[in-house]
Formats: C-alpha cells, structure tokens, sequence
C-alpha cells in the first residue's frame, strides 16, 4: 500500500461564517491538491480568534501531511492568522527580514506604515510564499502553509508554492449523471459498490426542472479498474432507463 | 450580558472535499440562524466516515446550542449520517415507524425497495423534520438536526423546523465598501475599533479590475451603537477619498 498524502484547508474568518461571503477558496484548492495526490481530508471554517486558530492548526498538522490556511494575513487590527500560527507552533513572532525588505522595496517611502509593514511579522523560521500580485508575502512553517483570503492572489500564490508539496498518486475520477432518483439507483449501485471495493462510489443527489436525479461520481487510483466500474454503473444507468452522461478526467481541471 | 446562542454546521460529504462540488448550504444557513439570534461559531466539511461523523457530532454539540447537518441522509451505501448520529449519541438505531409510514405512503407499491425504506432509519428519539419536496424526512435529536444536502430541499425543509431553533437578538450589520487598500485603512479603522469595542469591525479585501479594496464590515447587538460607528468609518473613508458606498440591514437578506 502506498502512502496517501492528505491535507487539511482552514478557512479563517468570520466573514465566511456570516454568511455575507460565499467561500470560493476550497474547491480550487481541493482540485489542486488531489492533481498532486493529496486529498483533503477535512476543511474547517472558524472565526478570527487567536486560540481557535491555534487549536486548529495544531489538531490539523498532528493529523495531516499537510495543512493550508487562507485569511487573516492583510494590515488590519483583525488579521491575526500569523501570530496565531505563531502561538500555535510555540516559537516567536515577530519581524522577517525578507519579508521586511519586500514590502519596504514595494510601496513608496510615504506609503510604508507601521500597519503595512505588520505583514511582515511572521513566526520565527517561516518560510515566505511569493505574492506576485500585492506582494505582502504568506509563508510555510513546518506543514503548515499561510495563504491569504482574496481567491485571485491566493491562487496565484499557490501555483508558486506548490512545488513544495508531495503527494502520492493523484486519484482518478469518472462522474456518470443519471435522470433518476437515487431510490431507483440504490440497490444496483450498492452491488456495484461491493464488486468494485477498491474504486469509492458516491451518489450525489439533485434536484433540478421538478425531478430527482443523482451525479454518480467514481473515484479510483487504478485507471483499469476505473474505466471497468464506470463501464458497470453506465450500463446500469442504461438499464434502469435512466440516459446516463458522463465526463472523464483525472480530478481537478480548474487549469 | 444576554445569552449568545451558537450553532455548528457540519457538512458531510466527500464531494465539497474533492473539490467537484461547491457548497452551496453554508452561506443560506449562516444567514437564516443570524437572523435568527444564532451565530455560527464553525463550520466543518468531513468524509462519509462513521467514526469522523459521530466524533464532530459530539464535539459540536458540546460546544454550542445546536448542531445542525447537511448530506448524507439519501438511499444509496454511502448515506450513512443518519447512523453515524445514532452512533454518537449511544443510542439504538432503527426504523422509525412515522417515517416509515410517510414513506410508504408517498411510494407506489411497486417502488418500495429495501434501500429507500432505509431512509426511515434512524436514532431512536428522533423528531421528524418535514420534507415537502421528496417526502423523505429529516430530523432532530437532542440538540442536533440532521438535513439534507440537495440546497433546494434542505432550505425548504429548513424554513419548516426554524421555529424549532430559540435564538438571541439578532446581529445587525452595516457593510460599507472603499476603494481603498486595507494598507491605507487599517491604521485608522483600527483607532475606530479601539473607540467603538462593542461593535466588531472586519475588513475583507478585494481585487477587482487590477485594484485593490476593501468591505468593511460592522456588526453589533445595539442598533444605535452600529449606526454611530458605521458613520464614523463612513467619514474616514471620505477623509481617506476611498468613495464609500454602503448598505444596512438586519445581516441576512437572502429571504
């Protein structure tokens, strides 16, 4: 059995958790992550509070390969995903040089204000995650790696660091949609299920124009296999009456 | 000090976690309990796991007024929120006989199977919650409350048990957004934190159209209190020539 890398994704603030702003940060890392072959294993929303960002990460580096975060790294007085990290890791917070000497070349002389330059406050021994877009740096410390919330830079900042990350086998993907309701699906797919152990079945249900129908979705890292199980469910889509389409791809095709 | 009432809101499901779905519940629920008087304090997106289930379940409901569950509760092999519940609650699972009648009555004869009369198990104890769309119920135990994750369903089924749910006064909010970088802010919005504590300010940053800005965000119990702070940061953003525009409203406008 080969290693599977997996990471957690923290979603910092409670912005999020208002309900005033629709997250868009998971989906694009979670499709990234598993192109690299490291599925995530869990994603946390929490509120900005020192102790329950520290209490997170630490429960999520414990469990996980790897551990990401996005929001709370601005100037603001509410931005304090650094030095919850910081705390969380037990080591000091306070001015990197890198990233001190990046902001300082970056804004004008009477631009740079002791709020900007508190970006550059990060716990000792960060590693800095380039910002092509603002600038202001994130960083890696041990697995855990600080993103900002603004989706446009987070990702541009995570195509610079992703080479940093190490995963296994990316696992393969085929989604077969059917026009049934999952009542009918059910038991065949569950024999399906049991034939095919090694490829995951998950039935995902909508509800769409007055009718039920189910998004089929098979996941394996095997593309045999794969391509064996997802010929059975098709066929028994057909069989029930139920037209299925379907796509296929190895996971995430963001790009 | 009145009482805060909280909710955690668990969203089960390896779809969000790959990725190929985009959560679509958090931000309608978030919403609905504000303006309910109930703050979510967290919100989890976990596997199809029966022990990752029970053990969220558990940590939720120690921590907050309520629990509240989206996914998994369908007829297919991998719906299994309903006993991982059961499971985390120590109590016996098993067929609920008024789910079972709803069932039997909605589904011709010739359509009942075993696998959608298994969506009538469930913990012992449990109070239906109402499904007017696809019949299939959802339910209550203790302090935990087990929804579908189809977004066009669980609202509807949501709206019918809200009056279930006792909630505090409501958080009002004043969003007001700047053309501004939270560089030039957040020297000044941070003094305007400092004067008005009783009211949390957040700022959320953009990136639009190459530029960046920042929402401002204010929240508070106290009507009066909101509307002295939200002109106060109305006036530095003037004072800063950020352009604010705003807008008011009891959080939650969704309805």
């Amino acid at each position: 059995m080969k290693k599977r890398y997996t990471a957690c994704i923290l979603i910092i603030g409670n912005e999020v958790l208002s309900g005033r702003t629709q997250d868009a940060n998971l989906a694009f890392l979670a499709t990234r992550l598993n192109d690299l072959g490291i599925q995530v294993s869990e994603a946390r929303v929490i509120r900005d509070d020192r102790q329950i960002i520290a209490d997170a990460v630490n429960q999520a580096r414990a469990q996980n390969d790897y551990v990401l975060t996005t929001g709370g790294i601005g100037p603001t007085h509410d931005d304090i995903t650094s030095e919850s990290v910081a705390h969380a890791l037990g080591v000091p917070f306070g001015r990197n040089a890198e990233a001190d000497a990046i902001l300082r070349n970056y804004y004008a002389p009477e631009d740079i204000t002791e709020e900007r330059m508190s970006m550059a406050d990060m716990p000792e021994g960060a590693v800095l995650i380039d910002n092509p877009v603002s600038r202001a740096p994130g960083f890696q410390i041990e697995n855990v790696f600080v993103l900002p919330g603004v989706p446009r830079i987070m990702r541009d900042m995570f195509q610079g660091m992703a080479h940093r990350l190490t995963g296994g086998a990316p696992m393969l993907s085929r989604s077969i949609t059917a026009a049934l309701p999952e009542g009918e699906l059910a038991g065949p797919l569950g024999a399906l299920q049991a034939r095919y152990p090694d490829v995951e079945m998950g039935s995902y249900p909508f509800f769409q124009g007055g009718k039920l129908g189910a998004n089929l979705v098979l996941r394996a890292f095997d593309a045999d296999q794969l391509a064996d199980a997802a010929e059975a469910v098709a066929q028994m889509v057909r069989d029930l009456g139920g037209a299925p389409s379907g796509s296929e791809q190895a996971q995430g095709s963001l790009k």
